[in-house]
């Protein structure tokens, strides 16, 4: 990030907020999420939020940064062997799942894309002209397949967090590596 | 159903109010509809409904019927090769898909499940203890093995149509079974 003569106050404030607007787009969807109750959460004037973001729009990208690195994806998918190129990306995925926060933000994404068209189209856009461009040209695997195997990660997590259905609820991550992994490296040869 | 004396044109206002409760579910979610806006929509009194179907719940479970009948599920799995088995369930799903109410049905359940704990629990419940169950026991294989299956059906449904991601969102569907079939009969060996 360009120093912006900001103090520290004001990037711990900004934290603050982010993390009060993963958690509410987490359970209440873009819809639902007002600036007003992201700023109630955060303990702050609502005033700051738009000071800081602008838009709902904009605390929406901001609050979605953390999960979906475009540049730690493609390094994770092309840094190590091809055989286990999946298993890196679902280990990364787990990782990150692992986290309260980073969960928080991922499962915030899901729940907006799947109940709010701009948030789905932010996510269409971003993952199509972002996402998969770098990694199908990186791997040199189709995007039909690339796109097969993230819709496989997406599902394990709806299945996992959101819907909550067992035994892939409470699997530990080891177990879920050896049993997806191999499957999703089909996609990728 | 049992016969309970209702005249056709009960069954036909029956058969309206659920079309339009799984458009409202499945535009607005659990809980962005009402009973309200599914009376309006099907152009009767919001009374109407309550004597169809008491709760938004029953409403919920009623509109739910359709995309996910436990028997013709395990019938699919089990009526044919076993090496075509996910060859067999991935059809089954992507004809579910083609019909437009019956694709309204379907996405209705998974973004009421996305932004509302009640119809995830319901959801959950359903996967767990009828679903899986009948299934796993059908066919022999693993609950976390099925889960994982069931998880990459899901995850193709929203990246084809909640999010909309190209190259899935437009494929064929013999292309689509092409591809993915053979990866999800992984889970079954």
């Amino acid at each position: 990030m360009a120093r912006t003569g900001r103090r520290p106050g004001q990037t711990e404030t900004r934290e603050h907020i982010l993390s009060a607007a993963r958690q509410q787009f987490g359970e209440r969807g873009y819809d639902g999420t007002t600036i007003r109750a992201i700023a109630a959460d955060a303990g702050v004037n609502p005033a700051l939020v738009h000071h800081f973001f602008g838009t709902k729009d904009r605390v929406f990208l901001a609050a979605l940064n953390l999960p979906i690195d475009p540049g730690r994806v493609v390094a994770t998918l092309l840094d190590g062997p091809r055989e286990q190129t999946a298993q890196r990306l679902l280990r990364m995925f787990l990782e990150l799942w692992r986290e309260p926060d980073s969960r928080a933000s991922f499962l915030a994404l899901m729940r907006s894309v799947a109940t709010n068209e701009r948030a789905a189209v932010m996510m269409r856009q971003f993952i199509e002209r972002v996402m998969l461009a770098r990694i199908s040209e990186a791997l040199g695997v189709p995007r039909l397949a690339l796109t097969a195997m993230v819709s496989h990660v997406m599902g394990i997590a709806m299945v996992r967090f959101i819907v909550g259905v067992e035994p892939i609820a409470s699997a530990g991550e080891d177990e879920l590596v050896a049993l997806v992994a191999p499957v999703l490296q089909h996609y990728l040869s």
